[in-house]
C-alpha cells in the first residue's frame, strides 16, 4: 500500500469533503445552552423593546415644543407628573403640548412624548415647570418599539455556537429552550503494551496511559462527549474488537498510540479492514504519522502515541472534525499573544511546522523562547506556554522575528 | 459624598490592595481538574521515564562500538534478540560488546547498551548480523530515566489553571488527584421595577432580565459557582436584605441594574451601608457608572443595567476580582483577531473606550466594523464579534487603523 503524505490543508478539504454535519438536534433549556451549536436560524418572536423607551434620565417631551431652546433662552414646559419605571405607557393621561414629565432611562414614554431631553440639559425652575436648555428631535434619547430587534428578525445563523452573552439575547426575547445539535461522541483508545493506567504502579519499562486522559479533555473544551475505551494490547484482533465497539456508540474514534512502526502498521491495518484510509501521514511536526480513515461515514483517526504529537494532531485535524460533525461555523478559538522569537528555529520546507514555546517577559518585551524536548516528553507539555507555527514554505524563524503565539 | 471616578487600571490596583486570595483549598481527582487552580506547587514525585527509553525504532547498542561506521565502511554488529515494548530491561541479558538488539519507539534500552541507531540507518544483512552505516555517540536516540522530569521537580506552580494537557501531564507521573483553590460562589441580583424573568410575558413598559443569565454564564465559563437570587424591586430595605443573604452565601456579590439615577443611588446607598464604597464611576465606555464596595472582606459589584456595559464590566472588571479570590495567575483568556477598522470611531481622551465589532472578511482582508447601537441593546450582544480597546491617551481609531479584536 503505498499512501503520498498531505498537507494539513489538503487533510481538511478530504475531511469537508467526506464527513458531513449529523444534522441531530435536541431541545434544551437556553440557560443550559452556553457552549451548544444552534441546529437551525434563530429569529426573534417578538418587537424589542416592545414599547417606545427612554435611553436617557431626564424628561419627556414633544421635540417640536422644545425647538428653538438655548442655554439662554429656555423653553418653558409644564411638569405634568412622573413616568415611573416598570409601569405601562397608557397608564398616565396622554402629554398635552407644552408639558413634560420626568422619566427615569427605561421607563416607557407617555403617549403624546416623542423624545427625551437629558435632565443636564434642564432646570426645574419650581414643581410646576421645567426649563430646557436644549431642542430635541423626535426621538431623541428614546430607543424606538422595534429598534432594538423586530419580530421575525434573524438574531443567530444555524451553526452558531452560543457565547453567554447569546444566552441573555435569547432570554431576553423569551427563548427559554432552543434547538441545538446534539453532542458528537467520540469513543477514545490507547494503543500500546508499555502502558498502564494511571493509577497503577507502571513495573520497569512501562509508563502512564497519558494521552487518553489528555484528549478526553482536549474533546470536553469542545463541546464533545468522550469516551474512553481503556488500553488495548498491540495485537490486531484485539484493537479491531475494541474499535468496532467504539465505532457502534460514536461518531468518531480515536486510536492514540502507535510510534513504533510495529504498532502503527497495526492501527493502519485495523483502518483497512473496517474502512478506508484517507490520509496515511501528514506533513506537519510534530504529528506526521498521523493517520485518518472512514467507516460507514463515520471518522477514525490513528494518532502518535507521543503526547505532544497526539495533543497537536486533536487541536489541528480531531477538532475540526468534530466542528464539521456539529455543523459549527469556523471561529479562532485559541488567545493569541503576541511575542518576538527568542532564538532561531529552523524548519524544513514543505513541512507545517507547530514550535512549542515558553513566554517570558523580558525588558518590557515578550520573547518566545522554543522548548527543545523532544514531542514525548511529559514536561514541554506542563512548561509551553502555547506554539508558534512555522508555515510549510518557510525555513524557519529568525531570532527577533515577530510571532503570534496561540495559547494553549 | 463625593467619589472622584477612577481608571480602570486604579481601579484594578484597589481589587489587588483590598482583596485577598480565599486560600481555601479542595482535593478533587485529576481527571475532573480542567479549569481549575492550583492551590499549591506541584512537584513530580517520580523520575520520568523512570528507566532508559529508545526514542526511535532501531537498534539498541554500545555507542562506542559504531565509531568509525559510515555509508563506505558500515561496522557489523551480532544480532542478540529483540526488545518488546514494555518489558522491563532486566528481562534481557546485559548486550555485551559488539552486539545489537532490535527495539522499538518506546523500549527499555537494555543493561549495557547505551544509545539506538534508527533504522534507517541500518540495513539486516541477515538474521544474525546487522550492518550499520552512521556512528551513533552514547545516548543517542535515548531518553534518560530522569530526563522529561526529576524526582521533586516542580511541574507547577500554585496558581495556575489547570489546561487539558497538565491533566496528562499529572495522570503521566501517577498524580490521581490534585489539591485546588475552591470554586469561587458568586451572587447575583438584579434590581429593577422593569424587569420581569425570561419565561415571563412581560406587560407594556416591563422587559425580560437578561443581566442576571449573561452573567452567570461569564462567571460559569471563568470558572465560579454563581447563583442567582431573582429580581429585587427598587426599594432600598428590599435590596439591602437580599444583598445580605447574598454576602452570607457567597465570596462575591453582583447587583446589576441601576442605569437610571434612582437606582444607581439606591445601590450606592446598600454598598454605604454595608460597607465601604471604594470605586465610584469608572472611566471606561460603556460600563461609567459602575460601583464596587468592600463588606467583611468580600466584593460587592454594582453593575450597570445596559446588557453591554454589564458584560463589560464583568468582563474587565468582575473576572480579575475572581481571579484574585482564587489567586489564580493573570493569563489572557480570549482569541485575538488581527483587522482594520472598516471606519473612523471618535474617542474622549482620559476614557478607556471599548467598542464592539462585527468582522467582515472583504477582498481578503478582515474588517473591523464598528457597532453603532446603544449599549442597551440586545441585537449588539448578539452581533458583535468581539471589542477593540480604544485606549484613554487615544482621540479614536482611523479608518484602515490596523487593531486586535478580542473575540468574546
Amino acid at each position: 500500500m503505498f499512501f503520498k503524505t498531505k498537507s494539513l490543508d489538503e487533510a481538511l478539504d478530504i475531511v469537508r469533503g467526506r464527513f458531513h454535519p449529523l444534522g441531530e438536534a435536541e431541545l434544551v433549556p437556553t440557560v443550559e445552552a452556553r457552549g451548544r451549536v444552534l441546529a437551525t436560524a434563530v429569529r426573534s418572536p417578538i418587537d424589542l423593546p416592545g414599547f417606545p423607551r427612554a435611553t436617557m434620565d431626564g424628561y419627556a417631551v414633544r421635540g417640536q415644543d422644545t425647538f428653538g431652546a438655548s442655554e439662554g433662552t429656555p423653553c418653558k414646559l409644564r411638569l405634568a407628573g412622573e413616568v415611573k419605571i416598570g409601569q405601562p405607557p397608557d397608564l398616565y393621561p396622554p402629554l398635552a403640548p407644552g408639558e413634560a414629565k420626568t422619566i427615569p432611562t427605561g421607563g416607557a414614554l407617555p403617549p403624546g412624548a416623542d423624545a427625551v431631553v437629558p435632565v443636564e440639559d434642564t432646570d426645574l425652575s419650581d414643581s410646576k415647570e421645567v426649563l430646557i436648555f436644549s431642542p430635541v428631535a423626535p426621538g431623541t434619547n428614546v430607543m424606538a418599539p422595534d429598534e432594538d430587534l423586530r419580530a421575525g428578525q434573524e438574531i443567530f445563523e444555524g451553526g452558531h455556537r452560543l457565547r453567554p452573552q447569546d444566552i441573555g439575547a435569547l432570554l431576553g426575547v423569551g427563548i427559554t429552550q432552543v434547538n441545538v445539535v446534539r453532542r458528537v461522541r467520540v469513543g477514545i483508545i490507547s494503543t500500546g503494551e508499555e502502558l498502564v493506567p494511571p493509577e497503577e504502579e507502571p513495573g520497569p519499562g512501562r509508563i502512564r496511559d497519558i494521552n487518553s486522559y489528555t484528549l478526553k479533555a482536549q474533546l470536553e473544551e469542545a463541546g464533545a462527549v468522550p469516551k474512553l475505551y481503556g488500553i488495548v494490547p498491540d495485537e490486531a484482533g484485539a484493537l479491531l474488537a475494541r474499535t468496532r465497539d467504539a465505532l457502534a456508540e460514536n461518531d468518531l474514534v480515536l486510536l492514540s498510540g502507535g510510534s513504533s512502526v510495529g504498532t502503527r502498521d497495526l492501527t493502519l491495518t485495523v483502518l483497512s479492514e473496517l474502512g478506508e484510509v484517507l490520509v496515511h501521514g501528514l506533513r506537519i511536526k510534530p504529528g506526521k504519522p498521523t493517520i485518518l480513515g472512514i467507516s460507514n461515514g463515520k471518522a477514525i483517526v490513528g494518532l502518535p502515541g507521543n503526547p505532544v504529537s497526539a495533543m497537536v494532531v486533536c487541536d489541528k485535524l480531531v477538532i475540526p472534525i468534530l466542528q464539521r460533525l456539529q455543523g459549527e461555523k469556523e471561529r479562532p478559538r485559541r488567545p493569541i499573544a503576541l511575542a518576538e522569537m527568542a532564538r532561531h528555529v529552523p524548519s524544513a520546507k514543505g513541512r507545517l511546522d507547530f514550535v512549542r514555546v515558553r513566554l517570558v517577559s523580558r525588558e518590557g518585551r515578550l520573547l518566545a523562547e522554543p522548548i527543545l524536548a523532544q514531542s514525548g516528553a511529559i514536561s514541554s507539555l506542563a512548561e509551553a506556554d502555547g506554539l508558534v507555527t512555522i508555515p510549510a514554505e518557510s525555513e524557519g524563524l529568525e531570532r527577533g522575528e515577530r510571532v503570534a503565539v496561540e495559547l494553549w
